[in-house]
């Protein structure tokens, strides 16, 4: 029972990867919330594992991976040191840092997806499972610098859409008995595109349509 | 090993109302936060399910309902569309989602009670569990959209006490070895009453008494 | 597979005191909220409690203890009673209510790496574990009260360096095969120390370093 795709070695350095830039913008966000050293660290671990530990409990798969692999929970603890002395660095190379975020979004829907049904969840929930991998260690991140969650802003780029994507061409791929490395990659590959083409295009989603010409406040 | 104390048919019917209508809460609020469709549908599955999975969690029941059923997963993302596409005509019958809501409230205190006792909790233990079944979703909802839980506030009418009511009964009736459909049913009627007498006549909690005359802030 | 470090009664008893500290903490903070009666139980249990409940959801030990155990539910509930009756006079013995946080602290961060160890996990994630445990709560009572988390407040005196201290030495005590009752009160003792000693001098962690003398706003 396994949610790599990828040979043992590859799948464990692109999640290295991803984990490592997810906790980047865990620790950036501190640094603007003005945390300290420890405060950035936590951060970084709540954003990199964050979804990962949301869809080990709920598919019941403890001890969850993040806790299990010495290598996920230090890796985060390295990008908060990185986001402590080199900050403005970091800040300054923002585009090539959300480019690996997309990266991450579309590698963790994908091995979200992958998992979750290895422990036989249905595809709906499985899709589900993905999105929640991919996206909650954000939302952790948000509300513990008590923020509102940037997944949940209208004036962000779509962020659960290319999730959703991603994880349902996987959903497809194993109802169609047509998973393997090369389909998954193009999965991956598929929600990176499209979260990428949001953030160059603006991408947003439409809100509820106020009809009695009271909008809400624009929060 | 159940926490079904209907005919199948007719408990899936029960939950499948009772998930639409804290979702309808969920997605209103969400509508009101300004958030997109997406928002919207994370708020109404959060709101609808939430209570369901912590339960679910802290008793080890993986993987979770919420995840395994795919009517429970759905149910939400309609109600989130109704909500996008429908909400001021939702608003306006607040009274009926509310009366709704009461009704939530008495089902999912009485299933969650029984669900922890089925999984082997003592009998407070399993009124807490039902009281988390009935109220979790809403604290969830309230921090995810950054407002102060409403199950907290003094300024609300009380939403705690009828589920403690229902989940006490459900407690007793199991440990005298007389639950069964009516009984159950009689449980749940009775914190939904209570939620309608408490929303009727403004019921509220007393606060800590402030005896230096220094009352805290009333935010 | 026990995390009991000392005989059944004497540890039953000390994490009974670290349960109801912890509990007053989170009372007092409802009550500063103006939150009511049940605000202030829901807190009180939630500050006790979440620790341990965020480590037995990771490490999969459900049902979980506090769930499990009469006395672990009801403590908190006591607690909370205490502080809607006498909160006045339990903010007056603050400085013996922070001296007993310090001691939950260490307790709690001691028997929380223990028992990770216990089911399984690695040397560093048990540690992880054991700071979960000490420091969990408080960032839900935090979250729970729409305060930002006091853990991860530069303006804080340090709370994880202490839990990291007591619970690296557990660590460190098992891979040497050397824990005993002795040596695990020294561990919690080394936290408490800490702890008390960062009270009493402000000991605070450094933030990261604005080098472009464009601070960030001082929150």
């Amino acid at each position: 029972m396994t949610s790599e795709i990828f040979p043992h070695g590859v799948q464990q350095a692109l999640d290295l990867v991803g984990i490592f830039v997810f906790a980047l913008s865990g620790g950036l966000l501190a640094v603007r919330k003005n945390m300290d050293i420890f405060g950035i660290c936590v951060l970084a671990e709540a954003t990199a594992l964050g979804g990962g530990v949301l869809r080990d409990l709920v598919i019941g798969a403890t001890p969850v991976a993040a806790f299990a692999n010495l290598g996920y929970f230090v890796t985060p603890l390295v990008a908060g040191l990185v986001v402590f002395f080199l900050h403005p660095e970091v800040e300054r190379i923002n585009l090539a840092v959300q480019t690996l975020d997309a990266a991450g979004l579309g590698l963790f829907c994908v091995t979200g997806t992958i998992k979750a049904h290895d422990y036989g969840l249905g595809s709906v929930s499985s899709v589900a499972c993905g999105m929640l991998t991919a996206a909650g260690g954000g939302v952790i991140r948000d509300l513990l610098a008590m923020e509102p969650p940037s997944l949940l802003r209208w004036d962000r780029e779509i962020y659960a859409v290319p999730a959703l994507v991603g994880s349902a061409v996987v959903a497809v791929l194993i109802a169609t008995d047509h998973l393997d490395p090369l389909n998954a990659s193009l999965a991956a590959l598929s929600a990176f595109v499209i979260r990428l083409l949001a953030l160059r295009y603006g991408w947003r989603a439409p809100r509820a349509w106020h009809r009695n010409g009271s909008r809400t406040s624009e929060e």
